[in-house]
């Protein structure tokens, strides 16, 4: 019967904006970094850990609003929590006062994703399950209740989507064994960022394929001849079956979009990501008709459920990219799986920065085992960055994410990374 | 020639929510609050003021937040500052690693509209004059040097803006006349907060159309049966020819507003407010469609241009309400005008909270005389609460604003008020 006690926020940074590592057209200098959170409890043995991820600047104040949020935790016993999941997060999304601070969207609303996955790292390890068996094991019931249905009912309600789940438990037990056999596909950004050569591209790119990755993707959208160069040349890196895709990180107007994809030439595109900014819901569709047979795949700054749903109605996606830490942690993104399955859309989620993949991939797993169910279009984001700071990092066997079975959400960093990489005092800052 | 030398914030409260002054129903006990920011110059005289409106806790991250941000301003000088307020608003939006936090909304975004503010109110008083004039006075070319038009090209180029502009020009004089001796017609919500009696709601609606108001806005959404009885009283108060509005605070689902609207009798409502979530472009367009012939206004927690332009590309609204301190401040509320003018529709700022009358009362001044024009149905909010603590307080007669005369874009407050509601520390806090 333990009970959280307190908690502490540390602002760590990493600094890759020394290399060229993470670089694209929108961001150019990122320094990829986590406002951690760390939810104590009276088990010395027992702590639950949450992270925002951002890129520097700014890491600070998300910090502060984790800390205006965390003190929703303290005092909860640890097995009631996890019983009432659905109403924690509500109480945070819904702070009657905080609320006017969005809603639902930027600092304050990450902060409250920060806290829930925090607690969904102290439930599941409490349980002794990583978090994907720990949600897949809930009865529809349970996870119906863990999702807010405001705002999204005129695409799925409440006994919808328990209908959904009560149909696809049916295949939980051989998803489950399926998943932990063969794991579910990755796809790597690895060779793809803008500031690398096109030799160091070519080469990557190569790697890729004989590690058996079969989707990799190229940022662009700087300069039009160069992204033809690029594609150009990684399509013959990576030959015709390998499926190649991009992504613009928001740098296009509408119309700006449509032209430079319909420029690119026959490179065969299997998805175009984030052409332009995150709120267009009427953009993302007129791209999407502009641009067909190439698809749309966006989502890791849609800043929640509402944005999805539009995107979902006006088919101004193929391939839905959820984030683990952008939205109201766990219990929203679960919505988005719901909202995915009952639109038929693949859930692909983003991953990267700072613990992405780690805490990402649980949802993955729980999406392919009970609710989207086998789907040859779902893949997950891998880049090979910082998962060395990991206490349960990915484990990436034949371009494929192989099921954490350590209990947990993810998000648990090495107290030495913690240290070292605390900004502006630990020591891979103070001697920089 | 002044030079900004550096900057301060306080996190002032109104204790508000001890009354019931404010309520509606998503709001339910809103302490009206401003994240207040100071910018210093080197001459003693000239200070520049800005706010964000926000209603009580996390306050003090929004001052966080504009602390983050208003360093841009250190050291820049106010001549040159004043010639260069579209490259000083686009480098607070497009800090390149605060933008992740974002992008272009919540608690950075609109610090971003504080600093820019500040900076509004600091060049204005620069030039001796109110804001609205200072925008009137500027040629179109400059005033569209102002505007980012990133990712709204596709409703308004920069060219059609300037087009547009130069054609308004020719009734600037005609409509400056016209502002400086009839001012702009305002409506009151004042009657309207939920937590009021039947008894008082009829009082002061009727003492609003006593003292001119043409217009008058109730909140409605926490109980069917209470709105259709609150409404035909009203009605019945204030007589067939007094404009009625409702404001549903974002309460409802899509579907739940459709019902709700219609099921609410003949009263002949001039606008439905926020029916749905603000982010909700697709829903907001539904209920147009479905409530037809009462209309939808909506607005004060857009978070920016983008979302405004997809309401106005889908039809979403028929009044369109900017809001001072939502957005990135006096610049991105420009571009919500030319949008709205090239589009037909009138723009009907929402004001209230803390400092918002004083505030956008001069970017309705600025539409009426240099860009929308004469418009029938434009019409400020007014609400007649805090403005004591004003240096420059909204002067309403007959229920028309009338133009501020005095230099400054209106945020400006007394010394001794910002000292006395300084949370907690300050009297009114430390007594309670």
């Amino acid at each position: 019967m333990a009970k959280v006690t307190g908690f502490k926020t540390v602002d760590v940074r990493f600094p890759t904006s020394r290399g060229l590592d993470g670089s694209d057209a929108m961001n150019q200098d990122p320094d990829y970094s986590a406002a951690y959170l760390v939810l104590e409890t009276d088990d010395p043995k027992l702590s639950g850990h949450g992270l925002v991820f951002t890129i520097g600047r700014g890491n600070d104040l998300q910090c502060d609003a984790i800390e205006l949020l965390a003190g929703y935790a303290v005092g909860r016993d640890v097995d009631d929590l996890a019983k009432t999941m659905g109403d924690f997060a509500r109480s945070l999304v819904r702070d009657s006062q905080m609320r006017w601070l969005g809603p639902e969207k930027g600092v304050t609303h990450m902060a409250a994703g920060a806290v829930l996955n925090a607690a969904w790292d102290l439930v599941s390890k409490n349980a002794g399950k990583p978090l994907w068996k720990f949600l897949a094991d809930l009865s529809p019931e349970e996870i119906v209740d863990l999702v807010d249905f405001r705002y999204i009912t005129d695409l799925i309600t409440k006994d919808e989507a328990l209908a959904l789940l009560k149909e696809a438990s049916a295949n939980k037990a051989k998803n489950e064994a399926a998943l932990l056999a063969n794991g579910l596909p990755a796809y790597t950004t690895t060779p793809g960022w803008l500031g690398y050569t096109d030799e160091k591209m070519v080469r990557l790119a190569k790697e890729a394929v004989a590690d058996g990755f079969t989707l990799i993707k190229l940022k662009c959208g700087v300069s039009l001849e160069d992204d033809k160069r690029r594609l150009k040349l990684a399509r013959e890196a990576i030959g015709p079956d390998v499926r190649l895709a991009i992504d613009a990180n928001q740098v296009w107007d509408v119309n700006e979009a449509i032209h430079w994809i319909n420029s690119l030439g026959d490179v065969n595109l299997h998805w175009i990501e984030e052409p332009t900014n995150p709120d267009d819901v009427v953009g993302h569709a007129a791209i999407a008709k502009g641009i067909a047979p190439v698809r749309v795949a966006t989502g890791e700054h849609a800043a929640n459920r509402i944005i999805f749903k539009q995107m979902l109605q006006t088919k101004a996606l193929s391939f839905l990219q959820i984030d683990a830490t952008r939205v109201a942690g766990v219990n929203e993104n679960i919505a988005m799986l719901l909202m995915a399955a009952k639109s038929g859309i693949p859930v692909c989620p983003h991953a990267g920065g700072v613990g992405l993949c780690e805490m990402v991939q649980h949802l993955a797993m729980f999406d392919f085992v009970a609710v989207g169910g086998e789907n040859p279009d779902r893949v997950v984001e891998f880049v090979d960055h910082l998962h060395e700071h990991f206490v349960v990092p990915t484990n990436i066997q034949r371009a494929r994410y192989m099921p954490p079975l350590l209990p947990g959400a993810g998000a648990e960093m090495y107290e030495q990374s913690v240290k070292d990489f605390t900004y502006p005092t630990g020591k891979e800052w103070a001697n920089a």
